[in-house]
C-alpha cells in the first residue's frame, strides 16, 4: 500500500524518564529525551534531545509535562535559538503537583534544529510516562 | 477536489461527558469518549471507548483532562498493553481543580488498539467539554 | 521538492501577548492571538483571532494556557457559534499558577470559522510565549 507517494515521512515521540525529578539544575538544560517510541525518519536524537529537520517543511511539534510544587518549573520550545512557546508552574508549598504542555506548528528549513529547553533552578518530573516531546512532518 | 489520493482517511475526536465526576471506581477502567465530534474511517469506537488501527501507519493521539482536588487523577494512553503517555495530579484540600493532558506519535500494525484508562480510585471531570481524546493518521 | 501535490497546505500558530495578564473583561471575548509563527494559507486572522477554512477538509486544532489563581480562567473552541472543547482552572489564593489547554479533530466546510473564546470574567496569561493557539489542515 503507498502513503503520499514522494512524501518523507518524518515523526517521532519519546519520553524523558531519569526515574524521578529532573532538576533543578545550575544552567539551561536541553532536556534529551531518552525513551523513543517513534523515530521515523531518525531526525530526533535522543542523546541531545535535538530534532534537526531533515527537508524543508511544515512541522507540528507538543511537549507536556508533569511536575512537584518544591520547585518552579519551565519549558520552553526552541527553533534554534528562538523561543517559540513555553509552559510555566511556580513553587508552591500547598499544590502538590501540576502539569503543563503547549504545541506550535513551525515552517522550517532543512537543518533547522527544534529542542525543549529547561532553565536553571527549575525541574520537572521526569518518570513513569509524565515527560514527553512529540512532532512530525504536516506537509 | 481530491486530497491525498490513495491514502486512507482517519481521524476522530470525541468527550467524555457524564455530567459530572467520572470515578472513582475500583478498578481501573477504560474511559468511553462518548460525545464523538469527527469519526472519519469509523475507527474510534465511542461504546468501548478503542480506537482500532484500519491500516498500518503512523498516527498521533492526544488527550486532555479536567480534575477536581477531592480524589487523584490519572490517565494513561495505551498501545494495545504498553503505556505510552500519562498525565496525573494529586489530591488536595487546597487547590480546587487542574488540567492535564500529553499526546504521542504512534507507529501502528492493523488492528493496534490504542486508548485512555484510568486506573482504580482515580476520577477525571467529564462535563462541559473537558476531557477529551482525538487522533488522526499522519502518514 | 514536491509535497502533497494537489493538496492545500494550510497551517498557523500564534501566542497571544499583551503583556501581562488578559481579563477579567465584562463579556466573552474571542482571543486575538496576535504573535503569529507560521501562517501557511493564511486562513487565520491575527487581528479576530479567527481561523476560516479555505477548503473543506479535516483540521487539528489546539490551544494551551497559562493563568495566574487571583481570577478563574477558562478558554473554549469553537466551530461557528459551537463549542467543541474547554480548559478550565478555579480562583485560588493558594496555588499561584495553572496551566491548560485541549484540542480537536474537526471536519470544516470551506468557510467555518474556528476561535478561542474566554468568558467574562475569566482571564489568561498573555506574556512570555505561554498561551498560543495552532491549527493544520489534517486532510
Amino acid at each position: 500500500m503507498l502513503f503520499h507517494t514522494g512524501k518523507t515521512k518524518v515523526a517521532f515521540s519519546a519520553l524523558i524518564e531519569t526515574g524521578g525529578a529532573h532538576g533543578p539544575f545550575n544552567k539551561d538544560k536541553t532536556l534529551a529525551f531518552n525513551k523513543v517510541f517513534t523515530n521515523i525518519g531518525d531526525a530526533y536524537n535522543s542523546c541531545s534531545g535535538v530534532f534537526t529537520a531533515p527537508v524543508t517543511g511544515v512541522y507540528h511539534f507538543s511537549f507536556f509535562y508533569h511536575a512537584g510544587g518544591e520547585h518552579k518549573a519551565r519549558l520552553t520550545l526552541f527553533k534554534n535559538s528562538e523561543m517559540i512557546v513555553k509552559s510555566s508552574d511556580h513553587q508552591t508549598g500547598s499544590d502538590g503537583a501540576d502539569n503543563g504542555g503547549n504545541a506550535a506548528v513551525l515552517q522550517l528549513q532543512q537543518g533547522d534544529k527544534v529542542y525543549v529547553s529547561m532553565p536553571a533552578n527549575h525541574h520537572v518530573w521526569a518518570a513513569e510516562n509524565h515527560t514527553s516531546f512529540s512532532g512530525f512532518q504536516v506537509c
